[in-house]
C-alpha cells in the first residue's frame, strides 16, 4: 500500500520513511497481535499511573486521532501538576492567614454584638452577626488576595497550556509523518481519473447554486443560532426559577441556621438534574445537527460538537453562574424586599459573601459530576450491559452456551464488545472539566488538584476501556484535535472575563480595598464589617413582614443591620442607595477593565513569545526538505544519465536500421500520457 | 536557474509552471526593458488614479516584496471607501441633528443666563455659558449617538480588513507560486554538500551555549524593553509638561475667548515637533537595534521595525492621548485648583467637552502630517537632492557637462538616482495613518475619508517615486508583509479599548444617558446642562485668586457654575464629590466593559466566519497537488518501463558476453549514492 499514502500526503511523506528508517514509519496496522498486550501492560493498568503514556504504541494500535486524544490528555494532566501545586499553596496561605483576617475576626467578636435584620418574613427573627462566624472564617480560605494572584496565574497557565499543546501537536505531526497530510472532505472533487482542467475558476463539479454552500468551517445559519439560543435561554430561565423555588420551599427556620447544609443538599439535586439533562442535550444536539443536513462528515461532527458543547456548557455552569452573579443581588432591602410570585422573597447570601456558597456549589458539582460520570457511566454501565448480554445469551441457550464460549473465535468474542462511539464524550468531559479549572478558579483554588486526581484515574480508565471494553476502533488519521482546540481557546478567553467578575463582584476584595484606601481611619481593616452594613429602623417594616418573635435575642431591637450600601434611617433620603455604593461599584468595574486587559495582554505576550513550532522540529523539517530535494535531483540525474548512456549505445548500434528506437519510445511510455519533455528530448 | 527555485520551494512550485502554462510563471526579471514604460503608463500617473494597480506587472519588475506592499496598499485603500461613506453619513447625521440637540440648544439659549466661574486666576472674569454656544454646536457634530455606532462599525471594519488582506495575500501567494516558499535565514545550516545526519537531536552546527539564542520571532530582551519604555515614558512626560506649559503661556484673556484658535496654533507647534522627532526616533531605533546585535538580517529588520513603530506611535499619538484622556481631568475645583510649579493652573476643557479639541487636534495632525510628510519629504526632498547633484555636476565640469549627459549610458543615468531605502518608511506611514483611522474614530468620523483621499494620491506618488526617482530595487521574494501584519492586528485590538474609553470618558454620551434614565423629569434632555454643572459660592475663593474685575458681566456674581459633579455650597460636605459623580463613573466603566467585550466578540466572530484561504484557491491548490503527484507517478512509471525495456533488450543481446551490464549500472548511477531500490532491482 505504498501508493495510498503517496497520493494522500504528497511526495515528502512518501520518501521520508526511507530516510529515517525509524520504527515510527510503520503503519498503524503492524503487529496487531502483540500490541494490545503490550499496551495493557504499559498503559491500561492503574499500577502504571505514574508513567508517561506510550503514545507511539497507542497511535500504532488505534490510529492518529485517538493517539492525539491521549497525547492531549497527557499534556493537560501534566500541566495540571504545577497548577495544583500553586492552588494548594494559595489554599494553605488562606488557612494560615485566617486568624489574622480582621473582617472575619470582627464578625466573630462577641463584643461587637451586631444585630442583623431577619432573613425571611415573619418566621425568622433578628440574629447576631457572630453566629455567622464559621462561614466568615471559611470564606477567607477562598477570598483573600492570593486568589487574585491565582486567577492571573491560571489565565497565563491556560495560555501556556494552549501553546504547549500546539508545540506538542507539531512534534507529533512530525514524528508521525503528518506534516504534509491534509484531511480530505468527502464532497470534494470528481474522480481523480478524469483529469480536471486547471484553469476553470470554479472547480466544483456540481452546477453553481444560488444558496451559499456551508463552508468547512461550519458557519452556523441564523436559524440554527436562533434555535440553539432559544433553548439555552429557556434552560437559564427554567434553572433560575427552579433554583429560587427550591431554595424558598425549604423551611425558613432551618435555612437561617444551617445554611450550608441546605445549600449542599440543593446542589446535590442540581447535580442530579445536570447529569440527567446532559444525556438529553446530547440527543437534542444530534437532532439539531441532523435537521441542518451538513454536507460532509467532518462538518457534521464539528457542528454536532459545537452545539453539544454549547448546551452542556450552559447545563453545567448555569447554577454556578446563578450563585456567582445573581444570588443575593436583587433582594431589595428590609421594608422593601423583592418578591417573586408575590410571596417568595429572593434568596440572600450569607454575611461572609456568596463566595463560600459558590465554592460549595463548585466542589460538589465538579467532584460529583466526575465521580458519577466516571464511575457509574464509564465503568458501571458498560459492565452492566456486558452482564446483561452475557445473561441473555446464557438464558437463550443454556445447554450449549458454555461450550459455545470456549469454541468462539477471537473476532466473535470481540464482536460482543461495545462498539466505539467516537471521542466526543471523552473530549467533552475533559473540556467541561477544563472549564471548572479555569472559569471559576478565583473562587475555588483547589479545582486544579481535583482535576489532576481525576485525570490520573481517567487516563487509565479510558485506556482500560479502549483496550478491554470496546471493539477496536477503525484507525483514523488526524493532524490536530480539530474544533476542540477552538473551544479550549474560547473557554480560556471567557475565563479571563469571568474571573475578573468573580473577583470584583462575588468576592469582597474590592470593597475591602475601597475601605482601606478611602474610608479607613488608621489604614487597617478595623471597622470594615460595620462599613458594609446599613442600618434599618424596625418601625419601617412593611405590614405583616416584621418578625413574629421580636424578642428572640432576649432584648428589644430598634435598629437592625443588613448588608448593603444604603442611606441610614436618619438621613434625608432614607434607604436610598448611598454614595459608597456607587464608589464601590465604580471600583469593581474599574478592576474588571484593568484585570481583563492586563491578563489578555499577558496571555497574548505568552502566545507571542513561545514559538508555535519547536525550533528543533522546524529545523529538522527544513533540513529534510532540502535533503530530499537534493536526493531526488541526484537520483533523477542518475536516471537521465543512465538513459542517455543506453540510448547513445542503442543509436550507435541501430544506426543502419533506424526504425527501432522511435517505436520503443512511445510504447514504453504508454502508461502515462503526461508531458515528459525532460527526457523526451533525450529519446528523440 | 532551474535549480535555485527547485531547492527553495520544493517540488511543487518547480513543477507547477509546467502545468499551468500561465504568463504568471515568468521570472521577475523577464522583459525588463518594456516593463517600466508600461508600468509608468498604467500605474505611475495621476491620470490613472481610478484604476486598479497592475500588481502582476509590479511584481514582475520589482519582485514579490514590493508587489505585496502595493497590493496591501491597494486593499487598504479599497477598504477605506465603505468606511469613508459611512463616516460621511455619520457626519451628515450630526450636521442634520445639530438643531434638534437639546443640550447645545440650552447652552445657546440666552434666557438660561448661566454664569460660569473664571477659567484662570485674577485676570479672567466670570463668563456667560451662552458664549460657548458655537463650540457646543460644533461638538454635536462629533458627539452624537451615531458616533457610537460608527466606532463599532470601524472595529468590525478593521477585523474585516485583516481577513480580507489575509485572503488576498493567500491568493497572491498562489498566483505568484509562493505557496511552497519558505524564507531562509542566513544563520541557518551548514553547507548543503556535507550531508548532515538526520537523527542528531540538535541540528545546530555550533556548539550548544548556555545563553538562549534569540529566536526568529525577535523576542525582546528585558534590557531592550526597559530602554524602549524608559524612552517612551520620558517622551510622555516631556510632552505633557510642554503641552501644559504651552497652553498656560498664552494670554488668558485671549484664551477664554478664542479657545479654538489657540488650540489650533498649539497643535501646529505640536505637529512640527512630531515631524522633527519622527526623524530622530528613526535613528534611535536603529541605534537601539544595532547594540542588540541580532543574528539574522530578517531578525534585525523585525526588531528595528518594532522599535521604530513603538517610538513613532508614541510620538504621533501622545498629544492626542493627552487631550482625550488627561486634559481637563485633574484641574481641581474653584477655590481649590490644582497648580503645577505652584503658579500655573491645569488646562480646562470647553463646556462642550474635550471632544471638540480632540477633533481639531486629530484633523490638524493627521492632515498636516500627511501633507507635509508626503509632499515635502517624499517629493520635495528627492527633487531638491537631484537638483543639487545636477548643479554640482554642472559647476564641476561646465564645458563638457552637456555633452557628457548626452553620451551617458542608461546605467550611468540610473546610478545618479537615489538608492532604494527599503519599504519600512512606506509601511510605517500607512500604519500610523491606520492608527488615526481606527484608534480615535469615535471622535473624528471623517478620518477614513481623509485617509482615502491621501491614499489615492499616495499610491501614484509611491509608484512615480519607485519608477522614476529611485534606483531599481533588488527583487526580494516574500510570502507575506511580515511583522506589519502583527502590528496591524495590535493596532486593531488597541482601537477597540481606546474607542470604548473615548466614547465613555471623552464624549458626553454616558452622562447624557445617565441623565435621561436616572434624573430626567420628563424623559427628555431638558435640564441636562444644568445637571452637569456644580455651583460655587464666590466667597469661597482662595486669597488672591478671585477675579480682579468681578463686575465684568455687568452684575454682581454670588454663585458661579463649573463643570463637575460636586456637592453645592449649601450642602453639609460642600464641594465634595457627589453621588452623581460616582454613578456616572460607574456607568462609564460599565459601558467600557460592555463595549469592549461585545466588539471583541464580534471581531472574533468575523475572524471565524471568513475563511483565511479563499475556497477556490484552497481547492485549486489541493487539485494541483493531487494532479502533480499523479503526473509524477505516471512519469516515473514511464521511465521505469523505458528502462526495463532497454535492459530487457540489452540482456537478451548481451546474454553470451555477461560482463557488460553490471559495469554500466554503477557507472551511470555514480551521480547519486542515494538509495534507489526501486529500479536497481530491475538492473541486477
Amino acid at each position: 500500500g505504498g501508493f495510498v499514502p503517496f497520493l494522500r500526503n504528497g511526495l515528502v511523506s512518501f520518501l521520508l520513511p526511507v530516510f529515517r528508517g525509524s520504527p515510527l514509519g510503520v503503519s498503524p496496522l503492524s503487529s496487531p497481535l502483540r500490541l494490545p498486550q503490550l499496551l495493557y501492560e504499559e498503559w491500561a493498568r492503574y499500577g502504571v499511573f505514574y508513567k508517561y503514556q506510550p503514545i507511539d504504541l497507542i497511535r500504532k494500535y488505534f490510529g492518529e486521532k485517538i493517539g492525539l486524544y491521549f497525547a492531549w490528555l497527557g499534556v493537560y494532566t501534566q500541566m495540571l501538576i504545577p497548577a495544583s501545586v500553586v492552588g494548594i499553596i494559595v489554599f494553605l496561605y488562606g488557612c494560615a492567614t485566617v486568624d489574622e483576617n480582621i473582617p472575619s475576626m470582627e464578625m466573630c467578636d462577641q463584643r461587637h454584638n451586631i444585630t442583623m435584620c431577619p432573613l425571611c418574613d415573619k418566621t425568622c427573627s433578628y440574629w447576631k452577626m457572630s453566629s455567622a462566624c464559621a462561614t466568615a472564617r471559611a470564606s477567607h480560605l477562598f477570598d483573600n488576595p492570593a486568589t487574585v494572584f491565582f486567577s492571573v496565574f491560571m489565565a497565563l497557565w491556560a495560555a501556556t497550556f494552549m501553546e504547549h499543546w500546539k508545540r506538542k501537536q507539531m512534534r507529533l505531526n512530525y514524528l508521525w509523518d503528518l506534516t504534509g497530510f491534509e484531511e480530505e472532505e468527502v464532497s470534494g472533487f470528481g474522480p481523480l481519473h478524469a483529469p480536471p482542467s486547471l484553469h476553470v475558476p470554479c472547480p466544483c463539479p456540481c452546477p453553481p447554486r444560488r444558496t451559499r454552500r456551508p463552508s468547512a468551517k461550519s458557519t452556523p445559519s441564523p436559524l440554527q443560532i436562533a434555535v440553539t439560543f432559544a433553548i439555552v435561554l429557556g434552560v437559564i430561565i427554567y434553572r433560575i426559577s427552579t433554583a429560587a423555588a427550591l431554595a424558598m420551599n425549604s423551611s425558613p427556620s432551618v435555612r437561617s441556621n444551617i445554611r450550608v447544609t441546605v445549600t449542599a443538599t440543593a446542589v446535590v439535586i442540581n447535580l442530579v438534574v445536570i447529569i440527567l439533562l446532559d444525556e438529553v442535550y446530547g440527543c437534542i444536539a444530534r437532532w439539531l445537527t441532523k435537521i441542518e443536513v451538513p454536507k460532509t462528515e467532518k462538518s457534521f461532527e464539528e457542528r454536532l460538537i459545537f452545539k453539544a458543547f454549547l448546551l452542556k456548557f450552559v447545563n453545567s455552569y448555569t447554577p454556578i453562574f446563578y450563585v456567582a452573579f445573581f444570588k443575593g443581588r436583587f433582594v431589595g432591602r428590609p421594608g422593601d424586599y423583592v418578591y417573586i410570585f408575590r410571596s417568595f422573597r429572593m434568596e440572600e447570601c450569607a454575611p461572609g459573601g456568596c463566595l463560600m456558597e459558590l465554592c460549595i456549589q463548585l466542589s460538589i458539582i465538579m467532584l460529583g459530576k466526575q465521580l458519577i460520570q466516571n464511575n457509574l457511566f464509564e465503568i458501571g454501565i458498560p459492565k452492566m450491559k456486558k452482564l446483561i448480554r452475557h445473561l441473555k445469551l446464557k438464558r437463550q441457550s443454556p445447554p450449549e452456551y458454555e461450550e459455545h464460549v470456549k469454541r468462539k473465535q477471537r473476532y466473535e468474542v470481540d464482536y460482543n464488545l461495545e462498539p466505539f462511539a467516537g471521542l466526543t464524550p471523552e473530549y467533552m468531559e475533559m473540556i467541561i472539566q477544563f472549564g471548572f479549572v479555569t472559569l471559576f478558579v478565583a473562587s475555588f483554588p483547589l479545582a486544579p488538584l481535583f482535576a489532576l486526581l481525576n485525570n490520573i484515574i481517567e487516563i487509565r480508565l479510558d485506556a482500560k476501556k479502549f483496550i478491554t471494553e470496546l471493539r477496536r476502533p477503525v484507525a483514523v488519521r488526524a493532524k490536530d484535535i480539530g474544533i476542540w482546540y477552538n473551544i479550549l481557546r474560547g473557554v480560556g478567553k471567557l475565563a479571563v472575563i469571568i474571573n475578573a467578575f468573580v473577583i470584583s463582584f462575588t468576592s469582597d476584595f474590592i470593597p475591602r480595598l475601597v475601605y482601606l484606601y478611602m474610608y479607613s481611619q488608621n489604614g487597617t481593616m478595623h471597622g470594615f464589617v460595620n462599613h458594609t452594613l446599613s442600618s434599618f429602623n424596625v418601625s419601617d417594616f412593611q405590614n405583616g413582614t416584621a418578625p413574629n418573635d421580636p424578642l428572640d435575642l432576649g432584648y428589644e431591637v430598634q435598629i437592625c443591620r443588613y448588608k448593603d450600601y444604603r442611606e441610614p434611617p436618619w438621613s434625608e433620603h432614607k434607604y436610598d442607595i448611598s454614595k459608597d455604593f456607587w464608589a464601590v461599584l465604580a471600583a469593581r468595574l474599574a478592576f474588571v477593565i484593568v484585570f481583563q486587559n492586563l491578563v489578555m495582554f499577558m496571555s497574548d505576550f505568552v502566545d507571542w513569545v513561545i514559538p508555535d513550532i519547536p525550533k528543533d522540529i522546524s529545523q529538522q523539517i527544513h533540513k529534510e526538505k532540502v535533503l530530499m530535494v537534493e536526493l531526488f535531483m541526484r537520483e533523477e540525474q542518475g536516471k537521465l544519465q543512465l538513459l542517455d548512456t543506453w540510448m547513445e549505445k542503442e543509436r550507435k548500434k541501430d544506426e543502419p536500421s533506424n526504425n527501432h528506437s522511435p517505436r520503443a519510445g512511445p510504447d514504453s511510455l504508454s502508461g502515462g500520457p503526461a508531458p515528459d519533455h525532460a527526457y523526451q528530448g533525450g529519446v528523440l
